[in-house]
């Protein structure tokens, strides 16, 4: 556990550097990424290398003791570039390239392109590759950032069909998989079909899952070919990627797959403001970001990471991108910081050192101003240094195996942002709701892809995985987990229809039942729920459920039909149920596993990393945690409003 | 009076083909529409025809006992002809093509493609068009649906100057007809004419208009051209087009007229969804649809019909094209239909016979499930079924001209979109508004194209009628009828000018009037009408009237202002009256006009046909309905929650 | 003071020409605008001119003892010019070109229409140049209308490389003016440079603010063209242009230089609609327009006007183009027209003389109906005439310079647009609630641009200057006002970046404080600040700030940090300040530049000019306002709902 920094040398007069590296070990950092962006500088003109300033900051860096994290800097081709070859451009859904004048202006289907990242990969891999301070590499930058995996320009559409070749091998086998019998959209040749833009009404959501899975594979080929590069140029150093937040729109557990650590960039109070949360959230959390919004990144990266993951960017005060750009909380910066150890981070890493006074992010805070004084969050970050340091047995506490797995699939979010059904259907969220509905319960939580071994988990949940193959099917069957399914579970088969027996398909084999008809149900329109003798509430979506003999009803809904059914050691829900309803629902079925559970107040979190548990307050007053063989080595049973603990546990 | 349903063989194994036409009829359906998108299967490759699996089709479907449909293929041109003839597609106001990959792809202004749809038009004629079995032709299909009815394609723009050339003959004329002086619009050649598209600001609302216009025109070419064809190769067989729900693009009458039947497809549920109705009515009539809705329809396409009207589609369960898309309460398939006969239908077919598990409409519903049982909208078309069965006498009633005419005009509509001059002026809500008020007081009504003969009725309505030709005037004129003119009326002469005398212009024949001034008004201000003693509203528009000598003030708004004036038989409204005021000033116009009204609970309607009254009660609460001399032949009195009822009247 | 109106001869036939004029005399109109759109009426083809309708109109007018304003006609160039020479048209964002078919179609930066422009102007010039009733120029027609200065063409584009490179002289400073060096975005050559469109995420800012920068500059070229011509053609005409209400998108200063009278269009109700205004105000002043909206664009053009201001177009009655048009309550065209002749206008000219029944703007109101007859805004307009003619000592007032400056900066508004860090930070409206709380206070206010003598003023205020150049620095060192800086002043330096010592900049001089963090703040999110024993609020944006020695705390938010700070004569609002308390903050000021200050109520405003002192009631209630020494020359001290009256005062 150690923490890191983003810095630009480039963007800094060459003196100030020595200053920068000493202040940056002063404040406990161990370990500083550069060269993200840089490309203009190292080769400002086709050919024309310019190492000598960016070998001076590595130096310089190396030798005040710090590690360093070298980045490709492709997500920023030069000017020239992009005028010596236009068509590296992505295109929108109208047809129009985007262009130069910001950042991530490529794409993924160009093969020109791609051979200019090899080159520059290369350059970069042979100048940097055995450095001895060089230990890690990031490729690219934020892949998918600004809306960018999805191409519809000419070069991605001759790679889709390409693609579509491969899949289906003969046009009659796509026609039969699409269903194109439906309004005549049969194809006599492969290359007449086009990307899914620009039709009259919708195009056939076939058409608009496979391109969102071909775009997926796009980013995995042009990520996997740096990475061979690095590791034949820079062997034994860590490939990574900094990742995003609440982003779905490529397979990342694929793209992981190629690297050895999955990172994200952390910007809790961006995330707030401009993703689903309600006003009312949106004021409460205004300062603190949403109690379980990192912490749901954290379980999700690390569960594809091959080794312990990294938080790249972590928000160290004000950003510049979101509608409106609140400060963190006094204290925030810090609780986020050991919210990433708690749940298995090895970097925390800021972004950035410092503010720049220029350009497009100059409204982002560092940790340092401008001006060059330690800001608000510079100081927080001292702060844990220095609390890591005064615990040094903190470093020896691996993250074991939760008891509960959460599946989550990305061809399952695609899916359901495709065919909503209703206005208001959000797979992310519904998942994010139901991680949130176990994490107030004190549970620890896996976020593992579909085809994970199950074998060691007690409960395992599905909330949105409408795409269930012969994999996930096989672990689900041969693990003894309870198993919580949510609505719409196995409701789609693949490149899309609806099951021959009726969702949920497959999963029938774990609980008998046919889903005879979906509701989308528009904001205003509640129903009620009775289990036990509560009353509860679902909306936005409401199954009717034809539950088959060996199916127990658990909860109604007023007019009676069933609302929550059970057979064996399985569970559906047949609604999108409120929150309280879920985690009565995962309370259940955690007891039903041998799981202890305890209600959390609302703000309050806790996670067991080794025998150590961490507890945070994200709320703006102290809550108590009473753990009666606990031994508090970081604060106290008192956790003050945003402030965190830990505690040595007895028994782990 | 009889069921049909609409089927896809080409969606299914034929080895199930049998089975389907058997439970059709079992079911109690006698019709059945097949073809509508099947190009592809029939043409897949330029001119290589497949007629066996459709004359197969065909055959089963006779054998059985069926009536049947047929399409032509038309809103579903294959691939392969898109390639041929990229020209054919039609292009948005951005002047970029729409593209293949769902529906409806195609120009009405294209020469080419109107070619090869007389093309496939033919072949589909001379292949049935003599089959005992083949009963109606549907052409193509929902005519501007996803906005399709107006393009900004060369070929259109082309059309389009011609269109001018013919109706102003000079460029001096179409200038003056214009207003063209006004900023220096002045044209000098027809060709230098453009699509009122991409303009810097609002382009000139008579510009806009005739575009309109001429787009309207264009779809009758188009459907004309294939009713021409069917005529000859199909005598005898009833022409029929499925028309939509609350769409205005196109003069609907105008094509009627060459049409046997003008059939519609209704689906309430999405068009509560989808329109303008308020949250709180969304909640309300969640899975009825609003009362008047279906019935508004059926009175404008009946209206329209040489022969009874149909309802092409009827909905039959959940859609999926709505934001959100709940299920009927059980009863409303059944309610549904009973309500399409009652308002004069002769058929009523369900979309579509089984749901389809692929493609843009597998999340839309079907009379079977997708797994082959009868789902509950099919058990309500078979209790619907079973009692057309069992009163044979209802086959005798036919349907009567109403006491009551409501006039609509599409080219009113387009006046109303192109110069709103208020945010929220809909034109068509306040005819539907008006519609639903005289249908609240139990009045039978007849919506007529304005050039109709009005010698018959009773009380004529004219909701949003802002342009008043010859015709209209005259019928107006030779009427003994209660007018009733809403705001606007007669407030436009063509293309598009204030009418000298100020509005209504040429009706202050009928009401001798000055509208010196209009205002729209922002939501949250009302404006007070004082009526007799009772205290009424009026929002979103406020006339400023001077009353000549002979008229008389009915209303006046709190400010003294005239808010409902009279002039001997004709009444004029100087606002947007509430829903209530609408009530009430209809309901003395029908006391004047001699009619008997009643007024009925908000979800109760009734309708006569023949000497039969039938009731239905979209509330979800009974409703009583006393009718002294009736005799229930089905029902009572109480109709139940989404129920219905029909009683023999003793005095017709 | 005087009477004019804006009059197109060439919408009416020639025979109702000399009545027209003669009642525009009987009204008291003195002063008649023609000639504005009516390019292809002169020129109906190619060097084809048609003057002798123009010269009889001309000659009618002038016979009836108008004085006549000639309009160049270069906001419509007729069809066959763009046919000519497609390429004068401006592009939007997306490349594509704007379309003839409305006005304002034709691009600032298209040398070949400039030429066009150049050639019409010259003809117009030289034709009716020395006309001795022709008294003044209009050039063109409101700049900008239609979100027309900013354009995408590539005409547009090369002329900015050139606008760079004499701004810049070289690439190398180009890149470090804009901080290209990050993300890569140097340029190796003036010609790679784009205009900032179609990026991928926001172009630099830099980019954008000079791209707007030389949008501006573009506009002061085409407008200096024309005035060239008249100067040289027409000598001793007042040279004019209509500029807009709530419009920032050139400099308007900058034009303004090259004329001799500033004149402004007022569409009180118009702009309360479409703006910024809260859904109360827009109920409340529905038929009034905001009580400051008008004088606020007095003071406004007053600032910029070498000779005493214009109105251009005055509302009379309802307007077409806002979302919804209601009518002007009953005294406010005489409101109007008196508050403009209060705040120095020298002519007040109503739009138009009589509405058209044809054209965009046929739904827009004038003096009179369509029908010839007088509306109750000519009606309005000729009692201030009668009341002008009444009061002949009226005509020797003149403006003094206010007590109070406001220094209003356009580029600071652009900054704004381009980096406003919150949603809602919007620049305008700042300085309009700065402009607000001033004349609440009973206060007369100048508002001046940023390099202007500050030195006769006791208060300054800077609501919105970001950007604070060594003109602007040296005149608020000068003076020896009370300065109020709001928030964001002097927090940018040129081609944006963040000052180096942080914000304020340079403004650190007159108050040494550190701005070391700013948040924008959603709405609901509300601070509590404590100043003297009040509790008042802001919203929107606060600001942390380190206050050096010598700086004192006026007002506290309620964490204690620093809301409002001093030093000396300079004053710092740390926030968005609430009305309230801005009004409070202003007031305290007022007291110690020595300026006597009254609360008003909210709909009761006053301004002097000359030895007399105007006030204004824009409430639906009677106000009384006394002045203990005041003489009335007009109503009284009790002013009517929508009334206003004179009073002489005994001391200037």
């Amino acid at each position: 556990m150690h923490l890191g920094v983003c810095y630009y040398p480039e963007h800094w007069p060459e003196a100030w550097w020595p200053d920068d590296a000493r202040q940056m070990v002063d404040l406990g950092i161990r370990q500083v990424r550069i060269g993200e962006f840089c490309w203009s500088r190292v080769e400002p003109r086709p050919g024309e290398f310019h190492w000598e300033w960016l070998d001076l900051a590595v130096q310089v860096l190396a030798d005040t003791g710090l590690q360093i994290v070298m980045c490709t800097p492709t997500a920023t081709p030069p000017k020239w570039l992009v005028d010596q070859d236009p068509h590296m451009l992505a295109a929108g859904a109208d047809g129009r390239p985007r262009r130069f004048g910001s950042r991530r202006h490529y794409d993924f289907s160009s093969d020109s392109y791609l051979a200019q990242a090899e080159r520059i990969t290369r350059a970069f891999g042979e100048r940097y590759g055995r450095h001895p301070a060089v230990v890690a590499w990031q490729t690219d930058n934020e892949y998918g950032c600004h809306d960018t995996v999805v191409s519809h320009s000419p070069q991605a559409v001759r790679r889709f069909r390409l693609w579509l070749q491969q899949r289906y091998g003969t046009v009659a086998a796509l026609n039969e998989a699409w269903g194109n019998v439906f309004w005549s959209q049969e194809y006599t040749r492969f290359a007449e079909v086009d990307s899914p833009a620009a039709t009259v009404t919708e195009a056939n959501p076939a058409h608009r899952l496979d391109y969102q899975r071909f775009a997926s594979d796009e980013v995995r080929r042009f990520n996997g070919a740096q990475c061979d590069i690095l590791r034949r140029l820079s062997p034994g150093r860590v490939l990574v990627h900094n990742f995003m937040q609440l982003f779905t729109a490529f397979d990342h557990q694929a793209v992981a797959a190629d690297l050895d650590v999955a990172s994200w960039d952390s910007y809790p109070l961006g995330a707030l403001e401009m993703f689903w949360f309600g006003a009312e959230d949106k004021l409460r959390w205004l300062r603190t970001g949403h109690p379980d919004f990192a912490a749901f990144h954290h379980d999700l990266y690390r569960g594809m990471s091959r080794q312990p993951f990294w938080v790249m960017e972590q928000q160290p005060g004000p950003v510049n991108w979101a509608r409106w750009n609140p400060a963190p909380a006094p204290g925030m910066v810090r609780l986020w910081t050991w919210e990433a150890f708690a749940h298995g981070a090895d970097v925390v890493s800021y972004f950035r050192w410092r503010q720049a006074p220029f350009g497009q992010e100059q409204m982002h805070a560092g940790l340092q101003t401008p001006d060059r004084h330690i800001d608000v969050g510079g100081a927080e970050a001292a702060a844990v240094a220095s609390e890591l340091a005064q615990l040094p047995t903190l470093q020896t506490q691996s993250t074991q195996r939760a008891a509960v797995a959460l599946v989550f699939d990305y061809a399952g979010m695609w899916l359901l942002d495709v065919q909503p059904q209703g206005a208001d259907y959000n797979g992310l969220q519904l998942v994010y709701e139901a991680y949130s509905a176990l994490r107030s319960l004190g549970l620890d939580i896996d976020i593992v892809p579909p085809g994970a071994d199950l074998g060691a988990y007690a409960l395992v949940v599905l909330p949105a995985v409408p795409l269930v193959n012969d994999a996930l099917l096989a672990v689900l069957r041969a693990s003894r987990a309870q198993l919580v399914l949510y609505p719409r579970a196995g409701s789609k088969v693949d490149a899309v229809s609806i099951p021959p027996g009726l969702p949920p398909g497959v999963l029938q084999s774990l609980i008998d039942l046919r889903v005879l008809r979906v509701e989308s149900l528009r904001p205003g329109v509640t129903d009620t729920v009775h289990i036990d003798r509560e009353r509860h509430s679902s909306t936005r979506w409401r199954e009717t459920v034809e539950a088959r003999p060996g199916v127990s009803v658990l909860a109604r809904y007023a007019d009676g039909a069933p609302a929550l059914l059970r057979q064996g050691r399985t569970r559906y829900l047949a609604g999108w149920f409120s929150a309280g309803l879920q985690r009565l629902v995962l309370e259940q079925a955690a007891a039903d596993a041998g799981l202890a559970t305890v209600r959390l107040p609302e703000g309050l979190r806790i996670r067991r990393r080794g025998d150590l548990l961490f507890a945070f307050n994200y709320d703006s007053q102290q809550h108590v945690l009473q753990l009666p063989q606990a031994n508090w080595v970081l604060g106290g049973e008192t956790i003050p409003a945003h402030g965190m603990g830990i505690a040595r546990r007895s028994a782990p």
